[in-house]
Protein backbone atom coordinates (compact mmCIF):
# COMPACT_ATOMS: atom_id res chain seq x y z
CA UNK A 1 0.00 0.00 0.00
CA UNK A 2 0.77 3.40 -0.98
CA UNK A 3 -0.25 6.44 1.20
CA UNK A 4 0.64 9.82 2.33
CA UNK A 5 -0.36 12.80 4.50
CA UNK A 6 -0.32 16.10 2.84
CA UNK A 7 -1.27 19.94 4.68
CA UNK A 8 -3.17 22.61 2.88
CA UNK A 9 -4.40 25.90 4.21
CA UNK A 10 -7.99 26.99 3.09
CA UNK A 11 -7.31 30.25 0.95
CA UNK A 12 -9.97 33.33 1.69
CA UNK A 13 -9.92 32.45 -2.90
CA UNK A 14 -11.46 28.49 -1.88
CA UNK A 15 -14.48 29.48 0.12
CA UNK A 16 -17.73 30.89 -1.42
CA UNK A 17 -20.64 33.24 0.36
CA UNK A 18 -21.86 29.92 2.05
CA UNK A 19 -18.86 30.58 4.27
CA UNK A 20 -16.99 27.27 3.68
CA UNK A 21 -14.77 25.67 0.72
CA UNK A 22 -16.63 25.10 -2.88
CA UNK A 23 -17.40 21.70 -3.56
CA UNK A 24 -15.13 22.29 -7.08
CA UNK A 25 -12.11 23.41 -5.08
CA UNK A 26 -11.71 19.85 -3.23
CA UNK A 27 -10.27 18.30 -6.46
CA UNK A 28 -7.60 20.81 -6.20
CA UNK A 29 -6.70 19.60 -2.76
CA UNK A 30 -6.88 15.92 -4.19
CA UNK A 31 -4.37 17.04 -6.64
CA UNK A 32 -2.15 18.22 -3.85
CA UNK A 33 -2.76 15.10 -1.98
CA UNK A 34 -1.90 13.08 -4.52
CA UNK A 35 1.05 14.94 -6.28
CA UNK A 36 2.81 15.25 -2.93
CA UNK A 37 2.46 11.07 -2.71
CA UNK A 38 3.94 10.51 -5.55
CA UNK A 39 7.10 13.06 -4.99
CA UNK A 40 7.32 12.00 -1.80
CA UNK A 41 8.25 8.29 -3.01
CA UNK A 42 10.69 9.08 -5.58
CA UNK A 43 8.57 9.95 -8.45
CA UNK A 44 7.77 13.56 -8.84
CA UNK A 45 4.95 14.45 -11.43
CA UNK A 46 7.11 16.41 -13.47
CA UNK A 47 9.49 13.59 -13.93
CA UNK A 48 6.36 11.71 -15.46
CA UNK A 49 5.87 14.47 -17.65
CA UNK A 50 9.69 14.99 -18.29
CA UNK A 51 10.00 11.34 -19.23
CA UNK A 52 7.17 11.99 -22.24
CA UNK A 53 4.05 10.75 -20.44
CA UNK A 54 1.10 12.33 -18.66
CA UNK A 55 -2.12 11.55 -16.13
CA UNK A 56 -4.87 12.73 -16.95
CA UNK A 57 -8.08 12.03 -14.60
CA UNK A 58 -11.04 9.79 -15.91
CA UNK A 59 -12.94 9.40 -12.98
CA UNK A 60 -13.64 11.61 -9.54
CA UNK A 61 -16.01 11.25 -7.13
CA UNK A 62 -15.98 13.31 -4.06
CA UNK A 63 -18.25 13.36 -0.18
CA UNK A 64 -18.48 16.22 1.27
CA UNK A 65 -18.78 15.82 4.89
CA UNK A 66 -18.34 18.64 6.98
CA UNK A 67 -17.51 22.22 6.07
CA UNK A 68 -14.34 23.24 5.74
CA UNK A 69 -13.24 26.49 6.80
CA UNK A 70 -11.45 29.86 6.02
CA UNK A 71 -7.72 29.09 7.64
CA UNK A 72 -8.45 25.90 8.30
CA UNK A 73 -5.77 23.78 7.96
CA UNK A 74 -6.36 20.45 6.30
CA UNK A 75 -5.02 17.06 6.12
CA UNK A 76 -4.70 15.34 2.85
CA UNK A 77 -4.77 11.25 2.82
CA UNK A 78 -3.74 9.99 -0.25
CA UNK A 79 -4.02 6.05 -0.52
CA UNK A 80 -3.25 3.56 -3.59
CA UNK A 81 -4.56 0.25 -1.96
CA UNK A 82 -4.06 -1.95 -5.20
CA UNK A 83 -1.17 -2.12 -7.53
CA UNK A 84 -2.28 -0.10 -10.31
CA UNK A 85 -2.11 -2.05 -13.47
CA UNK A 86 -3.73 0.15 -16.21
CA UNK A 87 -5.71 2.62 -14.23
CA UNK A 88 -4.41 4.30 -11.31
CA UNK A 89 -6.94 4.27 -8.55
CA UNK A 90 -6.19 6.73 -5.22
CA UNK A 91 -8.47 7.37 -2.19
CA UNK A 92 -8.98 10.38 -0.24
CA UNK A 93 -9.81 11.60 2.78
CA UNK A 94 -9.47 15.17 4.20
CA UNK A 95 -9.64 16.17 7.85
CA UNK A 96 -9.51 19.48 10.07
CA UNK A 97 -5.91 19.59 11.59
CA UNK A 98 -7.38 21.05 14.77
CA UNK A 99 -9.74 18.50 15.98
CA UNK A 100 -9.31 15.66 13.42
CA UNK A 101 -12.98 16.18 11.85
CA UNK A 102 -13.66 13.89 8.66
CA UNK A 103 -14.33 16.77 6.11
CA UNK A 104 -14.37 14.91 2.82
CA UNK A 105 -13.65 11.75 1.35
CA UNK A 106 -13.15 11.03 -2.38
CA UNK A 107 -11.29 9.44 -5.24
CA UNK A 108 -9.65 10.11 -8.31
CA UNK A 109 -8.89 7.71 -11.22
CA UNK A 110 -6.02 8.39 -13.35
CA UNK A 111 -4.51 6.56 -16.46
CA UNK A 112 -1.31 7.09 -18.69
CA UNK A 113 -1.26 9.17 -21.58
CA UNK A 114 1.87 9.48 -24.32
CA UNK A 115 2.27 13.50 -23.67
CA UNK A 116 2.40 14.17 -27.08
CA UNK A 117 0.09 12.34 -28.83
CA UNK A 118 -2.55 11.73 -25.93
CA UNK A 119 -3.29 8.33 -26.57
CA UNK A 120 -3.80 5.76 -23.79
CA UNK A 121 -0.23 4.34 -22.58
CA UNK A 122 0.98 1.23 -20.12
CA UNK A 123 2.27 2.71 -17.03
CA UNK A 124 6.33 2.97 -18.01
CA UNK A 125 8.74 0.69 -16.03
CA UNK A 126 10.12 3.54 -13.98
CA UNK A 127 6.80 3.85 -12.41
CA UNK A 128 6.11 0.31 -12.45
CA UNK A 129 9.38 -0.17 -10.44
CA UNK A 130 8.57 2.48 -8.20
CA UNK A 131 5.77 1.16 -7.02
CA UNK A 132 6.92 -2.57 -6.80
CA UNK A 133 7.96 -1.82 -3.10
CA UNK A 134 4.73 -0.72 -2.18
CA UNK A 135 2.73 -4.00 -3.18
CA UNK B 1 -38.17 15.03 -15.57
CA UNK B 2 -36.95 18.19 -15.03
CA UNK B 3 -34.01 19.05 -17.56
CA UNK B 4 -32.42 21.87 -19.03
CA UNK B 5 -29.66 22.96 -21.76
CA UNK B 6 -27.40 25.17 -21.04
CA UNK B 7 -24.41 26.74 -23.25
CA UNK B 8 -20.68 27.66 -21.67
CA UNK B 9 -17.77 28.86 -23.53
CA UNK B 10 -14.40 27.62 -22.08
CA UNK B 11 -12.08 29.98 -20.83
CA UNK B 12 -8.14 30.35 -21.11
CA UNK B 13 -8.54 30.28 -17.33
CA UNK B 14 -10.59 26.36 -17.34
CA UNK B 15 -7.21 24.91 -19.20
CA UNK B 16 -4.13 23.59 -17.68
CA UNK B 17 -0.92 22.59 -19.03
CA UNK B 18 -2.68 19.19 -20.25
CA UNK B 19 -3.89 21.71 -23.11
CA UNK B 20 -7.38 21.25 -22.12
CA UNK B 21 -10.00 21.75 -18.98
CA UNK B 22 -8.59 20.55 -15.51
CA UNK B 23 -11.10 18.32 -14.10
CA UNK B 24 -12.16 20.28 -11.07
CA UNK B 25 -13.31 23.18 -13.16
CA UNK B 26 -16.44 20.75 -14.52
CA UNK B 27 -17.74 21.23 -11.35
CA UNK B 28 -18.67 24.98 -12.20
CA UNK B 29 -19.90 23.67 -15.49
CA UNK B 30 -22.07 21.69 -13.16
CA UNK B 31 -23.13 24.50 -10.95
CA UNK B 32 -24.00 26.95 -14.27
CA UNK B 33 -25.88 23.77 -15.61
CA UNK B 34 -28.23 23.34 -12.30
CA UNK B 35 -28.35 27.56 -12.32
CA UNK B 36 -29.56 27.93 -15.32
CA UNK B 37 -32.20 24.24 -14.81
CA UNK B 38 -33.23 25.79 -11.66
CA UNK B 39 -33.83 29.40 -13.33
CA UNK B 40 -35.68 28.47 -16.49
CA UNK B 41 -37.86 27.01 -13.89
CA UNK B 42 -38.99 29.33 -11.92
CA UNK B 43 -36.89 28.81 -8.88
CA UNK B 44 -33.96 31.14 -9.13
CA UNK B 45 -31.11 29.96 -6.58
CA UNK B 46 -30.89 33.08 -5.61
CA UNK B 47 -34.43 33.35 -4.49
CA UNK B 48 -33.87 30.02 -2.66
CA UNK B 49 -31.04 32.00 -0.69
CA UNK B 50 -33.47 34.63 -0.40
CA UNK B 51 -36.09 32.65 1.36
CA UNK B 52 -33.58 31.38 4.07
CA UNK B 53 -32.15 28.31 2.33
CA UNK B 54 -28.81 26.88 0.98
CA UNK B 55 -27.88 24.08 -1.05
CA UNK B 56 -25.01 22.43 -0.67
CA UNK B 57 -23.03 19.85 -2.30
CA UNK B 58 -23.52 16.38 -0.64
CA UNK B 59 -21.77 14.65 -3.28
CA UNK B 60 -20.78 15.02 -6.59
CA UNK B 61 -19.50 12.80 -9.18
CA UNK B 62 -17.78 13.12 -12.33
CA UNK B 63 -16.58 10.65 -15.50
CA UNK B 64 -14.25 12.10 -18.67
CA UNK B 65 -15.01 11.33 -21.73
CA UNK B 66 -13.44 13.48 -24.32
CA UNK B 67 -10.91 16.71 -23.75
CA UNK B 68 -12.99 19.77 -23.97
CA UNK B 69 -10.61 22.91 -25.16
CA UNK B 70 -10.28 26.05 -24.63
CA UNK B 71 -12.84 28.01 -26.67
CA UNK B 72 -15.09 25.08 -27.30
CA UNK B 73 -18.91 26.00 -26.66
CA UNK B 74 -20.17 23.21 -24.59
CA UNK B 75 -23.69 22.29 -24.05
CA UNK B 76 -24.44 20.99 -20.26
CA UNK B 77 -27.33 19.21 -19.85
CA UNK B 78 -28.88 19.05 -16.02
CA UNK B 79 -31.71 16.51 -15.32
CA UNK B 80 -33.54 15.33 -12.28
CA UNK B 81 -34.84 12.19 -12.96
CA UNK B 82 -37.06 11.68 -9.90
CA UNK B 83 -39.08 13.86 -7.77
CA UNK B 84 -36.23 15.32 -4.41
CA UNK B 85 -37.64 14.16 -1.29
CA UNK B 86 -34.73 15.27 0.97
CA UNK B 87 -31.99 15.03 -1.21
CA UNK B 88 -31.88 16.53 -5.01
CA UNK B 89 -29.72 14.32 -7.19
CA UNK B 90 -28.69 16.25 -10.70
CA UNK B 91 -27.60 14.48 -13.72
CA UNK B 92 -25.33 16.12 -15.78
CA UNK B 93 -24.10 15.32 -19.38
CA UNK B 94 -21.90 17.75 -20.62
CA UNK B 95 -21.31 17.64 -24.73
CA UNK B 96 -19.15 19.43 -27.28
CA UNK B 97 -21.39 21.83 -29.40
CA UNK B 98 -19.75 21.88 -32.98
CA UNK B 99 -19.71 18.18 -33.17
CA UNK B 100 -21.67 16.63 -30.36
CA UNK B 101 -19.02 14.73 -28.55
CA UNK B 102 -19.78 13.44 -25.33
CA UNK B 103 -17.17 15.40 -23.01
CA UNK B 104 -18.09 14.08 -19.91
CA UNK B 105 -20.82 12.90 -17.35
CA UNK B 106 -21.65 13.62 -13.79
CA UNK B 107 -24.20 13.90 -10.75
CA UNK B 108 -24.37 16.15 -7.50
CA UNK B 109 -26.71 15.58 -4.84
CA UNK B 110 -27.71 18.41 -3.15
CA UNK B 111 -30.05 19.05 0.53
CA UNK B 112 -31.38 21.89 1.38
CA UNK B 113 -29.89 23.86 4.95
CA UNK B 114 -31.16 26.82 6.45
CA UNK B 115 -29.03 29.87 5.62
CA UNK B 116 -28.33 31.04 9.34
CA UNK B 117 -28.00 27.72 11.40
CA UNK B 118 -26.57 25.58 8.24
CA UNK B 119 -28.79 22.39 9.75
CA UNK B 120 -30.45 20.23 7.48
CA UNK B 121 -33.83 21.39 6.50
CA UNK B 122 -36.82 19.67 4.34
CA UNK B 123 -37.55 20.66 0.83
CA UNK B 124 -39.29 24.44 1.53
CA UNK B 125 -43.19 24.28 0.37
CA UNK B 126 -42.28 26.85 -2.58
CA UNK B 127 -39.85 23.98 -4.12
CA UNK B 128 -42.29 21.38 -3.84
CA UNK B 129 -45.03 23.09 -5.33
CA UNK B 130 -42.38 24.29 -8.42
CA UNK B 131 -41.05 20.70 -8.85
CA UNK B 132 -44.89 19.05 -8.59
CA UNK B 133 -45.12 20.09 -12.30
CA UNK B 134 -42.74 17.77 -13.37
CA UNK B 135 -43.25 14.50 -12.12
CA UNK C 1 -10.74 52.86 -31.78
CA UNK C 2 -11.89 49.10 -30.95
CA UNK C 3 -14.83 47.97 -28.46
CA UNK C 4 -16.94 45.88 -27.01
CA UNK C 5 -19.41 44.73 -24.60
CA UNK C 6 -19.81 41.30 -23.63
CA UNK C 7 -22.06 39.92 -20.78
CA UNK C 8 -21.14 37.32 -18.11
CA UNK C 9 -23.17 35.86 -15.35
CA UNK C 10 -21.78 35.44 -11.76
CA UNK C 11 -20.73 31.86 -10.87
CA UNK C 12 -21.35 31.12 -6.91
CA UNK C 13 -18.05 29.84 -7.54
CA UNK C 14 -16.74 33.39 -8.08
CA UNK C 15 -17.56 34.62 -4.52
CA UNK C 16 -15.95 34.27 -1.22
CA UNK C 17 -17.04 34.14 2.17
CA UNK C 18 -17.34 38.23 2.34
CA UNK C 19 -20.59 37.60 0.11
CA UNK C 20 -19.32 38.81 -3.02
CA UNK C 21 -16.44 38.12 -5.89
CA UNK C 22 -13.31 37.24 -5.38
CA UNK C 23 -10.83 40.70 -6.27
CA UNK C 24 -8.73 37.78 -8.25
CA UNK C 25 -12.00 36.57 -10.70
CA UNK C 26 -12.05 39.94 -12.22
CA UNK C 27 -8.91 38.74 -14.17
CA UNK C 28 -11.06 36.12 -15.69
CA UNK C 29 -13.73 38.88 -16.44
CA UNK C 30 -11.46 40.83 -18.44
CA UNK C 31 -10.32 37.81 -20.41
CA UNK C 32 -13.37 36.89 -21.27
CA UNK C 33 -13.95 40.73 -22.20
CA UNK C 34 -10.97 40.65 -24.89
CA UNK C 35 -11.82 37.23 -26.43
CA UNK C 36 -15.34 38.08 -27.12
CA UNK C 37 -13.84 41.59 -27.99
CA UNK C 38 -11.08 39.69 -30.57
CA UNK C 39 -13.90 37.17 -31.73
CA UNK C 40 -16.20 39.97 -32.76
CA UNK C 41 -13.54 41.69 -34.89
CA UNK C 42 -12.55 38.62 -36.77
CA UNK C 43 -9.65 37.92 -34.92
CA UNK C 44 -10.54 34.72 -32.51
CA UNK C 45 -7.65 34.20 -29.95
CA UNK C 46 -7.59 30.72 -31.22
CA UNK C 47 -6.73 31.61 -34.53
CA UNK C 48 -3.82 33.67 -33.25
CA UNK C 49 -2.53 30.83 -31.48
CA UNK C 50 -3.31 28.34 -34.66
CA UNK C 51 -0.71 30.72 -36.34
CA UNK C 52 1.82 29.96 -33.89
CA UNK C 53 1.32 33.35 -31.78
CA UNK C 54 0.38 33.52 -28.15
CA UNK C 55 -0.72 36.54 -26.16
CA UNK C 56 0.41 36.47 -22.69
CA UNK C 57 -0.12 39.13 -20.28
CA UNK C 58 2.33 41.43 -19.62
CA UNK C 59 0.57 43.78 -16.76
CA UNK C 60 -2.82 44.14 -15.61
CA UNK C 61 -4.45 46.40 -12.85
CA UNK C 62 -7.58 46.48 -11.51
CA UNK C 63 -9.75 49.19 -8.95
CA UNK C 64 -13.23 47.33 -7.55
CA UNK C 65 -15.51 50.08 -7.03
CA UNK C 66 -18.48 48.35 -6.46
CA UNK C 67 -19.43 44.93 -5.29
CA UNK C 68 -20.23 42.39 -7.91
CA UNK C 69 -22.55 39.84 -6.20
CA UNK C 70 -23.93 36.20 -6.92
CA UNK C 71 -25.62 35.77 -10.06
CA UNK C 72 -25.42 39.67 -11.00
CA UNK C 73 -25.20 40.05 -14.89
CA UNK C 74 -22.07 41.93 -15.40
CA UNK C 75 -20.98 44.12 -18.75
CA UNK C 76 -17.44 43.90 -19.28
CA UNK C 77 -16.58 46.59 -21.97
CA UNK C 78 -13.21 46.37 -23.36
CA UNK C 79 -11.74 49.19 -25.28
CA UNK C 80 -8.50 49.22 -27.52
CA UNK C 81 -7.64 53.14 -27.45
CA UNK C 82 -4.49 53.29 -28.96
CA UNK C 83 -2.78 51.52 -32.01
CA UNK C 84 -1.09 48.64 -30.74
CA UNK C 85 2.58 48.44 -31.66
CA UNK C 86 4.48 46.45 -29.73
CA UNK C 87 2.01 45.98 -26.90
CA UNK C 88 -1.48 45.51 -26.59
CA UNK C 89 -3.15 47.84 -24.33
CA UNK C 90 -6.84 47.24 -23.19
CA UNK C 91 -8.85 48.99 -20.71
CA UNK C 92 -11.95 47.63 -19.00
CA UNK C 93 -15.48 49.13 -17.24
CA UNK C 94 -17.56 46.10 -15.56
CA UNK C 95 -20.86 47.12 -14.90
CA UNK C 96 -23.99 46.00 -12.87
CA UNK C 97 -26.24 45.29 -15.91
CA UNK C 98 -29.59 45.57 -13.69
CA UNK C 99 -28.71 49.24 -12.39
CA UNK C 100 -25.69 50.44 -14.48
CA UNK C 101 -23.35 50.68 -11.32
CA UNK C 102 -19.78 50.83 -12.17
CA UNK C 103 -18.78 47.92 -10.48
CA UNK C 104 -14.18 48.20 -11.77
CA UNK C 105 -12.35 49.25 -13.97
CA UNK C 106 -8.88 47.61 -15.10
CA UNK C 107 -6.28 47.43 -17.97
CA UNK C 108 -4.10 44.33 -19.21
CA UNK C 109 -1.01 44.60 -21.48
CA UNK C 110 -0.39 41.73 -23.65
CA UNK C 111 2.13 41.41 -25.97
CA UNK C 112 3.01 39.05 -28.91
CA UNK C 113 5.17 35.49 -28.60
CA UNK C 114 6.15 32.53 -30.62
CA UNK C 115 4.14 29.74 -29.72
CA UNK C 116 6.97 27.39 -29.69
CA UNK C 117 9.43 29.09 -28.35
CA UNK C 118 7.95 31.84 -26.09
CA UNK C 119 10.45 34.76 -27.23
CA UNK C 120 8.50 37.99 -28.21
CA UNK C 121 7.25 39.09 -31.02
CA UNK C 122 6.11 41.74 -33.71
CA UNK C 123 2.58 41.40 -34.32
CA UNK C 124 2.01 39.45 -37.20
CA UNK C 125 0.81 41.29 -40.49
CA UNK C 126 -2.59 39.41 -40.04
CA UNK C 127 -3.34 41.18 -36.66
CA UNK C 128 -1.84 44.44 -38.13
CA UNK C 129 -4.08 44.32 -41.35
CA UNK C 130 -7.42 43.86 -38.82
CA UNK C 131 -6.62 46.91 -36.56
CA UNK C 132 -6.08 49.14 -39.38
CA UNK C 133 -9.86 49.64 -39.94
CA UNK C 134 -10.11 50.74 -36.06
CA UNK C 135 -7.25 53.48 -36.15
CA UNK D 1 8.40 48.00 7.70
CA UNK D 2 6.65 45.42 8.34
CA UNK D 3 8.46 42.15 5.48
CA UNK D 4 7.41 38.67 5.31
CA UNK D 5 8.04 35.77 3.05
CA UNK D 6 6.19 32.47 2.44
CA UNK D 7 6.25 29.56 -0.09
CA UNK D 8 3.61 28.38 -2.21
CA UNK D 9 3.98 25.81 -4.64
CA UNK D 10 2.54 26.12 -7.99
CA UNK D 11 -0.14 23.50 -8.50
CA UNK D 12 -1.15 21.95 -11.99
CA UNK D 13 -4.59 23.67 -11.30
CA UNK D 14 -2.70 27.06 -11.61
CA UNK D 15 -1.39 26.39 -14.70
CA UNK D 16 -3.05 26.97 -18.08
CA UNK D 17 -2.58 25.90 -21.72
CA UNK D 18 0.32 28.28 -22.37
CA UNK D 19 1.92 26.39 -19.68
CA UNK D 20 3.01 28.61 -17.11
CA UNK D 21 0.65 29.76 -14.59
CA UNK D 22 -2.40 32.17 -15.18
CA UNK D 23 -2.22 35.58 -14.90
CA UNK D 24 -5.36 35.97 -12.21
CA UNK D 25 -3.53 33.48 -10.17
CA UNK D 26 -1.20 35.57 -9.08
CA UNK D 27 -3.83 37.27 -6.97
CA UNK D 28 -4.44 34.42 -4.99
CA UNK D 29 -0.41 34.12 -4.58
CA UNK D 30 -0.65 37.97 -2.97
CA UNK D 31 -3.80 36.91 -1.14
CA UNK D 32 -1.41 34.20 0.68
CA UNK D 33 1.50 36.40 1.23
CA UNK D 34 -0.15 38.86 2.88
CA UNK D 35 -2.09 36.45 5.29
CA UNK D 36 1.01 34.98 6.23
CA UNK D 37 2.54 37.93 6.78
CA UNK D 38 -0.20 39.08 9.05
CA UNK D 39 -0.30 35.84 10.76
CA UNK D 40 3.33 36.05 11.35
CA UNK D 41 2.69 39.22 12.78
CA UNK D 42 0.64 38.45 15.66
CA UNK D 43 -2.45 39.68 13.34
CA UNK D 44 -4.56 36.39 11.81
CA UNK D 45 -6.97 37.72 9.17
CA UNK D 46 -9.58 35.20 11.00
CA UNK D 47 -9.32 37.45 14.24
CA UNK D 48 -9.71 40.57 12.05
CA UNK D 49 -12.89 38.96 10.97
CA UNK D 50 -13.58 37.93 14.66
CA UNK D 51 -13.54 41.69 15.60
CA UNK D 52 -16.52 42.54 13.11
CA UNK D 53 -13.95 43.98 10.35
CA UNK D 54 -13.12 42.57 6.81
CA UNK D 55 -10.31 43.93 4.58
CA UNK D 56 -11.80 43.97 1.27
CA UNK D 57 -9.43 45.00 -1.65
CA UNK D 58 -9.84 48.51 -3.58
CA UNK D 59 -6.91 47.89 -6.13
CA UNK D 60 -4.46 45.92 -7.55
CA UNK D 61 -1.54 45.61 -9.85
CA UNK D 62 1.12 43.02 -10.94
CA UNK D 63 3.34 43.12 -13.47
CA UNK D 64 4.42 39.20 -14.75
CA UNK D 65 8.49 39.26 -15.42
CA UNK D 66 9.37 35.98 -16.03
CA UNK D 67 7.35 32.68 -16.52
CA UNK D 68 5.97 30.53 -12.77
CA UNK D 69 5.90 26.65 -14.26
CA UNK D 70 4.20 23.71 -12.92
CA UNK D 71 5.26 22.42 -9.42
CA UNK D 72 7.87 25.66 -8.67
CA UNK D 73 8.18 26.56 -5.34
CA UNK D 74 7.71 30.46 -5.15
CA UNK D 75 8.81 32.82 -2.26
CA UNK D 76 6.18 35.69 -2.10
CA UNK D 77 7.68 38.77 -0.18
CA UNK D 78 5.07 40.98 1.29
CA UNK D 79 6.44 44.35 2.50
CA UNK D 80 4.05 46.88 4.16
CA UNK D 81 6.44 50.08 3.51
CA UNK D 82 4.66 53.07 5.10
CA UNK D 83 2.29 53.19 8.12
CA UNK D 84 -0.86 52.34 7.08
CA UNK D 85 -3.59 55.00 8.18
CA UNK D 86 -6.46 54.28 6.30
CA UNK D 87 -5.25 52.21 3.43
CA UNK D 88 -3.22 49.36 3.84
CA UNK D 89 -0.64 49.58 0.81
CA UNK D 90 0.92 46.09 0.28
CA UNK D 91 4.21 45.49 -2.18
CA UNK D 92 4.73 42.27 -3.34
CA UNK D 93 7.39 40.37 -5.34
CA UNK D 94 7.27 36.71 -5.88
CA UNK D 95 10.77 34.80 -7.11
CA UNK D 96 11.53 31.26 -8.24
CA UNK D 97 13.49 29.46 -5.08
CA UNK D 98 15.86 27.38 -7.16
CA UNK D 99 17.42 29.93 -8.77
CA UNK D 100 16.32 33.47 -7.01
CA UNK D 101 14.63 34.42 -10.97
CA UNK D 102 11.85 37.15 -10.35
CA UNK D 103 8.66 36.30 -11.66
CA UNK D 104 6.40 39.26 -11.18
CA UNK D 105 5.55 42.06 -8.65
CA UNK D 106 2.48 44.07 -8.07
CA UNK D 107 0.68 45.30 -5.00
CA UNK D 108 -2.71 45.56 -3.43
CA UNK D 109 -4.55 48.07 -1.35
CA UNK D 110 -7.12 47.07 1.18
CA UNK D 111 -9.45 49.16 3.48
CA UNK D 112 -11.50 48.44 6.76
CA UNK D 113 -15.09 47.70 6.58
CA UNK D 114 -17.34 46.74 8.73
CA UNK D 115 -17.72 42.91 8.44
CA UNK D 116 -21.93 43.29 8.84
CA UNK D 117 -22.60 46.56 7.28
CA UNK D 118 -19.74 46.59 4.55
CA UNK D 119 -19.07 50.27 5.46
CA UNK D 120 -15.72 51.86 5.38
CA UNK D 121 -13.97 51.60 8.78
CA UNK D 122 -11.08 53.23 10.20
CA UNK D 123 -8.44 50.40 11.11
CA UNK D 124 -9.27 49.32 14.59
CA UNK D 125 -7.77 49.54 17.89
CA UNK D 126 -6.22 46.24 18.09
CA UNK D 127 -4.30 47.07 14.78
CA UNK D 128 -3.21 49.89 15.40
CA UNK D 129 -1.43 48.56 18.39
CA UNK D 130 0.15 45.79 16.97
CA UNK D 131 1.48 48.22 13.63
CA UNK D 132 2.82 50.08 16.18
CA UNK D 133 5.75 48.08 16.50
CA UNK D 134 6.87 48.37 12.78
CA UNK D 135 6.71 52.18 11.86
Amino acid sequence: MLSHKTEIRVRYADTDQMQFVYNGKYFEYFEVGRTEMLRNNGLPYSLIEKNGYQLPVLETWAKYIAPAFYDDVLIVESVVKEKPLLKIHIDYKIFRKTNGDLIAEGFTELVFVFKDSKKPARPPKFFNEAMEQFF
